[in-house]
């Protein structure tokens, strides 16, 4: 090859080079974590729901075996759950304080009030639960946690968006180790989800498709597929700006995550839970972050298809990266997903 | 204030919450940066220079006390230099290597060749030359070595942008301790810059000035201006979206530095230094990235203005940011702009 790759990415004006000449591979990432030791006292762990807001929603083991939600006032700081969700303690973006404050979000085109929600969900009363080792069972509970509280929020009227994110390591900003993931509530769509909304719009109306149901069948045949089951698709994307990034797809399609069977729930978190494996042996457990890239809105259900992306926290955006929205990534995504293949298969 | 501000650039749609209900304070940052230990044999250090592809520019101590740049082929690897250019060993970029590879850069819309350049500017024969530390006349050299090979690169038919940039620390992406900056020349306008670009324009046309212009006369007078000489003036950003982020502007209207009068040249070094010593003293050495925003496009030269903007490393942009392509900045651009203020004002 006698230059570097520039991509371009499937809907984003974003622009990477694959610079190949350094030919990363991912063992040479490995080395040791920056470890968030377990401090002595944990907010999230079970037994120190004092130290946290009330709950918003709580998960209690029933005796079939199986959970139901809290509905009790006074059970949102019991300390028998499976799983809770609480406010942050320093929300980014918080609800109205007066009814009326809802109604005058983001009318001005340069600033407004961060109004909307922040909240962390508790993912298991155990520290160290994290998707690559927890049971399928716990990670169904913060699946269907997402679900709840998605359903929730969505339907306040002052919600223009709901992000729903994950930070493990210290590396990739997780200031808690216990596991937990993140939900803002937003009352505007934000950039990069309106730049992807119109691009895949405008695909639609060109092609009377869904660009992600396209793209699932044309990279599940690609050296970028990772992983294909009943439910789900994973690839490492054309354009990836992070090394060993990798996107989990659903097959059926869907703009978010609140029609999920039960059945692809399981398939959900079984992808999850394999491919997060896969990265944490091929990688030497790194940190990473993943986004739930969803749609609320109705307009945009024939032609957004909601999906996970998992960044990886590999490399570090520098001055360049910063300055020009163009970044270069060490590793090439076909590279990325045939090691990362290989590491699922043996799960 | 009853809610944290979500605040919009001045030019991108890129969006910020300034979340002052973490009330961070610059100090608060202070820890013991990630120290990249002076390796054994740095490569850039003076008499390794056999350890560096030749030089594509090498500066001279002269008898009269400045220097010349050496116009021998042999120079290129001499040891007595004060500033010395080399390609980047494993180029991001890299020039074309027959010249009709030039002709078909960037045709199509979703790939391309990564044609340009990638090069190191070691900015002293010393390791620890840095910014805050190094001398005015060191720097000078630094800010003509940016000058000497943006003038050469913006010539190449193949170049489209040059960016120049600075990462300093572990933490900031600085593999290399040795003081140096770095140039990238790409065969197009990145994203961030074309944006900059359309917006600066749209208002150009709309009031019949340059938005920088504006800009500077506004911010100068604002509770974000940290400093304001002869010719260049220094405040935090609006919407910043780093803790402690500042911009240093010009203010004759300029679109890039290759017009710089040796006057303006000192003016500047000394702004650079000072205000890279504020932050170091303030927060305790940070890590940080610096990129130079400019223009080569004759188009652009009425309304363009070029300007650096320093990015301190004090959090990290974690799953929310890089999903969404929003920003949480826990310092006010307001309180940043007074600390540094103060601190630079004893300098």
């Amino acid at each position: 090859m006698p230059y570097n790759e520039l991509r371009k990415d499937y809907l984003l004006d974003r622009w990477v080079v694959i610079a190949t000449e350094r030919a990363r591979r991912p063992t040479d990432f490995s080395k040791p974590k920056m470890e968030s030791a377990k401090p002595a006292l944990c907010p999230l762990c079970a037994g120190n729901e004092h130290m946290t807001p009330p709950a918003v929603l709580v998960y209690l083991p029933s005796e079939a075996g199986s959970v139901r939600k809290t509905e009790e006032e006074g059970d949102f700081r019991r300390k028998n759950w499976v799983l809770r969700t609480i406010p942050n303690l320093y929300p980014a973006f918080a609800p109205p304080k007066d009814p009326a404050d809802a109604d005058h979000v983001m009318s001005n085109l340069s600033f407004g009030n961060a109004i909307g929600a922040h909240e962390v969900i508790v993912e298991s009363p155990n520290h160290s639960d994290h998707p690559a080792d927890a049971d399928l069972s716990q990670l169904t509970y913060v699946v269907n946690a997402y679900k709840d509280r998605l359903n929730e929020l969505s339907q306040k009227s002052y919600v223009k968006y709901v992000q729903i994110f994950r930070n493990y390591g210290l590396e990739a900003g997780a200031s808690l180790s216990h596991a937990h993931s993140q939900i803002i509530a937003t009352p505007f769509v934000p950039t990069i989800v309106a730049a992807e909304l119109a691009a895949s719009k405008t695909y639609y109306n060109q092609h009377g498709n869904c660009i992600f149901c396209d793209l699932i069948k044309q990279e599940s045949q690609s050296p970028r597929a990772i992983l294909d089951n009943a439910h789900f698709a994973v690839f490492a994307p054309y354009a990836s700006v992070n090394p060993m990034e990798f996107w989990i797809l659903p097959k059926r399609h869907t703009s978010n995550i609140l029609s999920l069977t039960n059945e692809e729930t399981e398939g959900f978190v079984q992808t999850l839970k394999t491919t997060l494996k896969a990265l944490k042996d091929l990688v030497n457990d790194p940190s990473y972050n993943y986004g739930i890239h969803l749609s609320i809105d109705k307009e945009a259900e024939n032609y957004y298809h909601w999906h996970v992306e998992i960044y990886p926290h590999l490399a570090i955006w520098a001055g360049f990266e910063k300055s020009t929205g163009v970044y270069i990534n060490t590793v090439a995504p076909e590279t990325a997903a045939a090691e990362l293949k290989k590491a699922a298969k043996y799960r």
